[in-house]
């Protein structure tokens, strides 16, 4: 990313308040980055000023009250018109995010992430049209009713690896917070404003064509620390969705608690996957396969990368490793999204090397194109991790797993019971039985540090279902109750619980009315209707 | 409340830790009231080190591992052994109780706090035995099954104003976190240690009966607010329940906010009631007897006891205020329930009246036995009101209120529009139609700012309902997403989401198996069953 704070106002790219594409407010400007060549894009984007946050936070709070009071129906039809959209504008959008991300275009961006990132708003405009993720619980004999409703304008940091599916402006908390009611002040990540534009734009398109306020999604670009703080502190904010790092995670978590707005993060996970000792006896050199496979599959940006490998001290552990090495060594090592990335898997893999991780192979640079590094195994043995164990969960985000090798299984339940929190948690056993006496020591373990706990199967996928948990205690996330994917788990995160005690049936919503008819499940009195 | 460091071990109570009554380690004694005669009661009680705690944490953390392979069953039976020991035990609770807190045994103590604790415990085994808080939601095309599950050992600091429904070994968050499966450590409120002790021996006496681990509750009496920090954040404590003064409960919030534990707050709330001047104009004068009953009812030490009123300038609005203050002048004023609220509601007056407040009637010494104050209503307009609303909000915890004459309804929605987050609403309107305008101006504005909006009707009373909110945005409570009363709403605090991803059927909890055939409703790929 190349900063600058001399400004040039004709070049610099607008930002999105109130339904016009104006001005920014700036205190200086930067470019992004094309990974592959390392240069500089084209296009100038503004570090935005308060004065930009305030404005934006005056229009969605306003859109706010207009939203209260439209259908679940207007609003699925927005975001169904922001799908549509989306679609319209796939080839812009596809060629703008391998330019800012090198995310390949095909199949990755245009057959993967963005079908998802269309279903999902899809997805979104269903639940807001049933009405179903309100909850409505009904107690006739004490006339109280409750249901959830939208809590306000909703904040939304998106991260570097998604462009589409996490897009600020796009993704999973866009539409989630959007389908509960709540229009959104995006803020792009910094490394692909222009993807983020163009959903601005769609977005922008899609309120005019369906009648929603126009201020239903603002966009930001950048802002300095203080003034991104200010903003999720601020009384009209009714929740903020942030994914990305942890660090600045953290800062925007503290500023946020301190006035108790609701804030959901996902900040770090080292996904551990265990290799018990039968399963690498029964297909060690097939798993070897899929775990390297999956760990470097897009370059291994991936929230549940697996980051980190569990195994047993045995020659079969052995013969699994060295044909991971091989593989990572053979293997071309992908572009990175950023500097920012490479930097940042560099430093981890200091940190992991000064507490005592050996390296088996990488670490140093990538003999692939633009911003890349070697694809890299550490390993430490399981009395070592155990001694520091917050160091040695350092993520490495990117092409780079920490092998674990416990000395037996009590040091192994010692390492699992040593962990964070995490997205997910993954065993794999013996399909003949052989491993199901380590299987039940572990898993009890595993199962309370983790979202989502697998079987023989590698975490990177994150199917977007209902019964989806991508979520975790913390520092996977800020809460460990709560989803930030599967609609209508995650449109929770941006509902608040609204009762309603002896209100006159021709105030009350719809849904929590006598005669009602529509097609919303609701609890009354005890059974679902 | 009679403090002491000299302490004689011999006479002082001891703490439950691990299912023993023990000496605590402590670092001071503390001796609770009567309130009636302003007398020490003869009992001293330990203040615990961290020796205590740490402890605590130990014991329920082993605790927690035994929970985890439990049924629902089994601690079904524990919470319904427990409601049996408390109705064995009512009248040493209730003589307790009393004079701990000078609250009336009957009818309050007796006939409707105790049944009220012991409907909850059993409402709570209903929901542990059916499992249908658990929210299991099965997705069979891909194989993706979650559920709610326990998240480990939960704090519980109960208030001083419901000895039996809301105390810490006893009242809802105790019993909605023992159902989800979390043991509990009790902190007691100070000003009823007494009451505290025989609920844990109760809890003791029913986890001996039901085979449950006698750790299941620990109790603890007080500690310094260093130690107490120190408890919300260990990384054993699964979450926090705390219902109590703003202070330390923002000190606590910030401790366990910073290690990302989950910690669910019940604050502040002055729970403000409309009256709108149809209604004035139809029976002003049953609404003043109404309101003035259900103010000072209990001393007015709810927490959704109406301590803001909303009128608009009126000769009805004059008459019905004329009439509230006549009442309040000539009823007794009741004991409050210490000292420190004695001089909490004094200390509220003086900030009120420093801002302009205008005293209608009250503020002095009350009346009545042992510690008391006048019944008090001050009065303010709508423009002061806007002119400074975070001190027209200090909460005034007792028989006090506080009136806002709005000049007109422009101004009303002004004073709404400025109100923090509180517990409950309230708008009376006329029969006849002639206030509709108005409350519909004001219902969506009060709407966002409350958990729970009444119409027509007091909000002193909060029903054990599973369509009750008790719970609101910030500072009413922590997060505006739960409830705090209600089974199985509140359950949901002290639970994580848990999913499971291809993970083979018999390892799956019972709930989430293809052939799962008990009473939990399911919601199976989109539909409840």
């Amino acid at each position: 990313m190349t900063f600058s704070i001399q400004t040039n106002p004709m070049s610099i790219e607008p930002v999105l308040i109130a339904g016009e594409w104006r001005p920014a407010d700036s205190t200086g400007t930067f470019q992004a980055d094309n990974p592959t060549t390392k240069e500089a894009l084209p296009a100038t984007y503004p570090v935005s000023s308060w004065a930009d946050c305030e404005a934006s936070l005056a229009a969605a709070d306003a859109a706010f009250v207009e939203m209260r009071s439209m259908s679940g129906e207007q609003i699925a039809e927005f975001l169904e018109a922001m799908a549509n959209g989306v679609e319209a504008r796939a080839d812009d959008l596809v060629d703008m995010a391998h330019a800012e991300t090198a995310l390949p275009k095909s199949p990755r961006l245009a057959d993967v992430e963005l079908p998802r990132t269309t279903g999902q708003l899809r997805q979104a405009a269903a639940a807001a049209r049933s009405g179903n993720w309100k909850h409505p619980v009904v107690d006739t004999a004490n006339d109280i009713r409750s249901c959830y409703g939208p809590l306000g304008p909703v904040c939304v940091f998106g991260p570097n690896n998604f462009p589409f599916a996490f897009g600020s402006a796009s993704g999973g908390d866009f539409a989630a917070a959007i389908a509960a009611g709540n229009p959104v002040i995006a803020k792009a990540n910094s490394s692909h404003p222009g993807t983020t534009k163009i959903f601005g734009e769609c977005a922008l398109d899609a309120a005019k064509e369906t009648g929603m306020p126009e201020a239903i999604v603002q966009l930001i670009y950048r802002t300095g620390h203080e003034v991104g703080e200010q903003l999720v502190t601020d009384d009209r904010v009714g929740a903020t969705g942030y994914t990305g790092s942890r660090g600045a995670g953290l800062a925007l978590k503290r500023a946020a608690d301190g006035v108790g707005n609701p804030i959901y993060l996902e900040l770090s996970s080292v996904n551990p996957v265990v290799f018990l000792p039968g399963v690498l006896e029964e297909k060690g050199g097939e798993l070897a396969t899929e775990f390297s496979g999956s760990c470097l599959m897009g370059t291994g940006q991936f929230c549940t990368n697996p980051g980190m490998v569990l195994v047993l001290k045995s020659e079969a552990a052995d013969a699994f490793i060295d044909s991971i090495v091989q593989q990572f060594s053979e293997a071309t090592s992908g572009t990175l999204l950023s500097s920012a990335v490479k930097n940042s898997l560099h430093q981890s893999h200091e940190t992991l090397k000064a507490a005592g991780a050996e390296v088996l192979c990488g670490t140093g640079e990538g003999n692939g194109a633009g911003y890349c590094a070697a694809n890299t195994i550490l390993k430490v043995s399981g009395a070592a991790f155990v001694r520091d164990p917050e160091t040695m969960q350092t993520e490495a985000f990117g092409n780079s797993s920490l092998i674990v090798e416990a000395a037996d299984l009590g040091e192994a339940v010692e390492v699992l019971d040593q962990l964070e929190g995490n997205l997910t948690g993954c065993i794999y056993s013996a399909a003949d039985g052989s491993d199901d006496a380590a299987y039940d020591q572990l898993a009890p373990v595993l199962r309370d540090k983790v979202g989502r706990l697998l079987n023989d199967k590698m975490p990177t996928g994150v199917a977007v279902s209902p019964a989806m948990n991508h979520g975790g205690p913390f520092p996977a996330t800020g809460h460990p109750g709560f989803t930030a994917v599967g609609i209508p788990g995650a449109m929770l995160r941006f509902g608040m619980l609204q009762c309603y005690d002896a209100v006159r049936q021709h105030r009350l919503p719809e849904i929590l009315r006598d005669d009602y008819e529509g097609p919303t499940q609701r609890l009354i009195d005890g059974s679902w209707q």
